[in-house]
């Protein structure tokens, strides 16, 4: 059985509801899911709270990163959480794991895109593979047109 | 009197159609506007064309880039046009000069980012100066939230 | 036995050069490879050069994208063969195909990641499975440090 | 006279001598520096912390950012830095502030682009106006080929 992981900040708890669909989805599909929510608190202030968190990632066979799209790309929490897998990328240990990515925020477009951005660039530094969406033509999915990653709208935005 | 240029491809019509817009705006800010469209076939095929579009917007002091957005990136055309500037580049004959850009695409979001990712390491290569939209909320502009240049949706989309 | 195939445009042969070396690692490890060399001017002067060499690639089971960076991106007629490949796209006929890129220009850094950008960005559109290179600390390799592909520099640069 | 900001996170101390460097430059170029480093623990502990060096930057006409390049980005202490610049992005308080950014890596290349494309995102969202470094060849500068800003390699590298 596949071995998942979701690993993600959430800060008002929206991006947490959208992990938990990627939760629903993966289980749905048949493997195996660990949440592995990154409380932002915990990780910044003891770097023992990323290790504890990164070996039972060490594991898992796919890797599921999602964050809150912040000012143009993801969190501080997360990227603290990222620059903490410092070790783990002198060792490439999570080369060839499978990683996909998702976040939120309130606006349809674009500034999702670099939260995207930094996100592929970890995961490429730590020589996992990456998957994206697709266009979902068939399902009508994937309306807002991002490829990199799942983009969740937090809330419709009347115009 | 500023000199402003709008140096943009078109495909099927819909990007000429903001740039008419574009233009019109840049007039009643007060400026002269010059509108240098790239017409695809003439930039690829010979070489001497680029050159003649690009001698006239030596003299400008803002240059206005446009595309479609196409597979998540510029249009093959106006990336052909950039390629054709090495000259310049070579020089930096266009230092100082204020760089804007705007794209258009088919659906809401994510792509489009890929071509002001383009445009602005083009900007950013010749020394130009960068200027974005910023957030225009007191206007009710920019719903989508991109922020490196103006995004046009071409068709409202039903989901 | 797994079919690859490398597509790839080189204006003055280095990149091509590279793309030799590609490809012997590629038959050394044992894979069947396809020498999928774009001409600029059949690209662009005649879309059905384009459909033709797509033809050849539908049947692999990884492609590796190479291109020169020209001025921050990938080369005009890179690109040009990319948005050719719009029917492909809304069929997404490439998907799960793996997808790894290559790049060569004359400085050691950063403008070779926007070719990257530009590559992954219509890898992910075409719902392909984007492999990089890894940090290859144990075989010293990667010194320049790109991690999205293989970046190659084009001559020595004496500082 | 022109008043200028530097706010920069520094590491281990590499950061904070590229700093030195940029505001020797600063002042030699004849205008007012103000010295604004980041400490990651009080910006990460104390939100106030935050606010009080962001009400020193408001009144500057021009901001650096710097920051070591940690696995593909900026470091998490600069991020969690601009995530705390929320309410001002709400306003455009930073309207058409000039803006710079510096990195440092140990590695000559690519992971380098990925901080520019954070810092680069924030500055557009806060409508500040974007200036990079040029090609610099008559200077015999920019060696390394970065344009999005100023890349400083940490330590000389064999290979």
């Amino acid at each position: 059985m596949t071995k998942v992981a979701a690993a993600y900040f959430s800060g008002s708890g929206t991006t947490s509801t959208t992990a938990a669909s990627v939760i629903e989805g993966v289980v749905a599909a048949g493997a195996e899911i660990l949440d592995a929510r990154i409380i932002g608190e915990d990780i910044i202030e003891d770097q023992r709270q990323s290790d504890q968190l990164a070996t039972r990632l060490d594991e898992r066979d796919a890797i599921i990163f999602g964050t809150p799209t912040f000012i143009g790309s993801v969190s501080g929490q997360l990227k603290t959480f990222f620059d903490a897998m410092a070790p783990r990328w002198f060792t490439q240990k999570w080369r060839n794991k499978v990683a996909v990515g998702f976040t939120a925020s309130s606006l349809a477009a674009g500034d999702k895109a670099g939260a995207f951005t930094a996100i592929s660039a970890f995961v490429m530094q730590m020589d996992m593979i990456w998957v994206g969406t697709g266009a979902g033509f068939q399902e009508n999915m994937n309306t807002n047109g991002f490829y990199l990653g799942l983009a969740q709208l937090l809330q419709p935005r009347s115009s």
